[in-house]
């Protein structure tokens, strides 16, 4: 470290320079992500609670009284009644939390899960020292009931199920593995990105077959609000049918302000609660509903204007996310990269991974199947 | 959830009520949190990076640069050499990895720490299926280096030291321990409130026995900017001498613009990387050193106004964290509490617990032992 301090002026121009090199949602080019530019009034929400920390929840009253509200809000939205639940700073940390629980509640170590579940829970398993069995999924890649019925054993913890895969946005059956689990295994729901879409579209009329706390066996759920949910990062919640499963893993926190702490994380920046409040006051089921069609809208553009071409999805997309079946995946990702666009890929099947989130514009969702068609053409893909 | 947005000035009023409830650190009357008020400019870096998320760093060029300067400026802070690090959201999450590293590393299950340890590292024992074995202090609440000589064997994956205990802000002998320590076990020190303060006392001529990486048995050290770095939460780092350690705890992360993902979390929050780098190019050592200064000329004030009437602190502070013995801890928190001042306690030994951060004014601090003195005479503790 320098011993004195750079001046503003030149501390400005290398935060900016980082900041060029950076990629922007803004930009309308990022289809690789799902994340996206949170709305102006989270933005502003953020920057206003920027202190506040519910690691240490006595000195942050008004904070606390936004996080309950939000939950409630949420277990509204879920079909739960009376859940527990906090904010955490990602799905990844609520996978591991709910998981954490699981194993402390049943004092087994199995987690049963489908190979299109989420990486973060390979990463749970070996933090938590659990053995992680990998059933197989059906052909519209739907974790598969049947395998399920025979992997659930005497030595399974939890299943975990998933309302909106990373790779494909598939939503597992739910309703037939709640009746799997029921009594017999912690059910735990990954709708990291679903969370957002599905209620939403259920509003719009769309049919979706139960996911969330309507499903008997569910016991947990995660959903980030800073995915789908407008809100800036870290904002996701975990909700739990019971919330005295949250004793099994509380930890005694001398010397702060609670007596318990139940989370993963310690100090933990609470600016993201009061964005997700505001992004969900905000819109309220209208404002999301308006930004799920559009995004719905541009994924069926893109999709009918690849399938013109002969370019078929793997699976007809129920949410924004689009995987396209081309010879050469990485050749077709290297041809959009050179036009501009970033896009991501899938491995199970290898395929083009397409992200239609709200800060890609009509205008550019159709310039992007342009180029596909013709970066594939070109390729021979 | 409501169908229907609020309308944005309703919102502002709820926010702004919320934020009410909330204690700020600007009103100079919190001396019970470690954390405090970031300087301006890394408000500012943090508000300008918002959507980075280093769990995707392909698309975050600048913002991993600067993280890589910043680890940069540390390694050299810390007396280290080609160290290997990231950014974590805090020190229990820096604490959770180090440990988990260094679980993968040895397949053993033990961890020595004494009883004045953070409770992250229960937390982190239970999380990861370890054990851990609690071993006394010495009478200066150090840890007992011959206790830990006994208690080092076979089974220890992992000894954690501290640079600056949560109650008292006590300094372990961690060159002792690193002696001992040296092919044996796994160190790791949680230098959560001291890695920003002892190095910049050291700079100012106090004697600080060696607590870095220039103790040749530690293995990795945790130090958060967002405590006396003056940076935004969350902004902590974990730092190793052996960056290949990282490796036992790699998960593949297919779709993201990485190959492997080694951080506990998934998507994260990288506005506190921007805001640790600004803070520290700003500050430098020299503007460090300033405020530790000042924080140190305000706590040796309380201590002194303390003494005069009576009540003597636990050890000498030798960084900004005093405890008073008083009779009735509580009564005279409360009576504090009455008079507007947030203080905490310990538990060992149970104490009156005073964090004096940059937000203390000198006017606030004289105002404070006043109140200290006043009220433990009133409560006769």
């Amino acid at each position: 470290m320098q011993g004195r301090g750079v001046a503003a002026k030149r501390l400005w121009r290398e935060l900016h320079e980082a900041s060029e090199d950076d990629l922007h949602f803004r930009d309308s080019r990022i289809l690789g992500s799902m994340c996206t530019e949170p709305i102006p009034i989270a933005r502003r929400a953020h920057a206003m609670f920027l202190e506040a920390n519910l690691g240490n929840p006595g000195y942050y009253k008004g904070t606390w009284r936004l996080e309950r509200e939000t939950l409630r809000m949420l277990a509204d939205l879920l079909h739960g009644k009376n859940l527990g639940g906090f904010t955490v700073s990602g799905a990844t940390e609520g996978n591991i939390t709910a998981l954490w629980m699981a194993r402390n509640t049943t004092h087994r170590k199995e987690i049963v899960a489908s190979r299109t579940a989420h990486f973060s829970v390979r990463k749970a398993a070996d933090l938590l020292g659990m053995r992680l069995v990998e059933i197989p999924h059906d052909s519209e890649y739907r974790l598969d009931v049947d395998a399920l019925r025979k992997a659930v054993g005497r030595d399974t913890a939890a299943v975990v199920a998933v309302a909106g895969t990373t790779e494909l946005g598939v939503v597992d059956p739910i309703d037939a593995i709640g009746e799997t689990c029921l009594d017999r295994a912690f059910l735990h729901i990954d709708a990291a990105f679903g969370g957002f879409v599905l209620p939403f579209l259920e509003d719009s009329g769309v049919e979706v077959p139960p996911w969330d706390f309507r499903v008997a066996g569910v016991g947990s759920l995660v959903l980030d609000a800073h995915k789908m949910g407008m809100a800036t990062i870290p904002a996701s919640h975990l909700l739990v049918r019971e919330a005295k499963h949250f004793e099994k893993i509380a930890v005694e926190s001398p010397y702060l302000t609670s007596v318990y702490q139940t989370s993963l994380l310690g100090t933990r920046n609470s600016a993201g609660v009061a964005a997700a409040y505001a992004a969900m006051r905000s819109l309220g089921r209208e404002g999301y509903g308006n930004i799920v069609a559009r995004c719905m809208k541009n994924t069926r553009a893109i999709v009918a204007r690849a399938r013109e071409a002969g370019i078929e999805p793997v699976v007809e997309p129920l949410m924004n996310i689009a995987a396209f079946r081309v010879r050469d995946v990485e050749a077709v990702q290297r041809g959009l990269d050179a036009r501009g666009w970033k896009v991501s890929t899938s491995r199970n099947p290898p395929a083009l991974r397409v992200v239609v989130m709200p800060h890609v514009t009509a205008r550019a969702a159709a310039a992007f199947a342009g180029d596909l068609v013709a970066v594939c053409k070109k390729v021979g893909a």
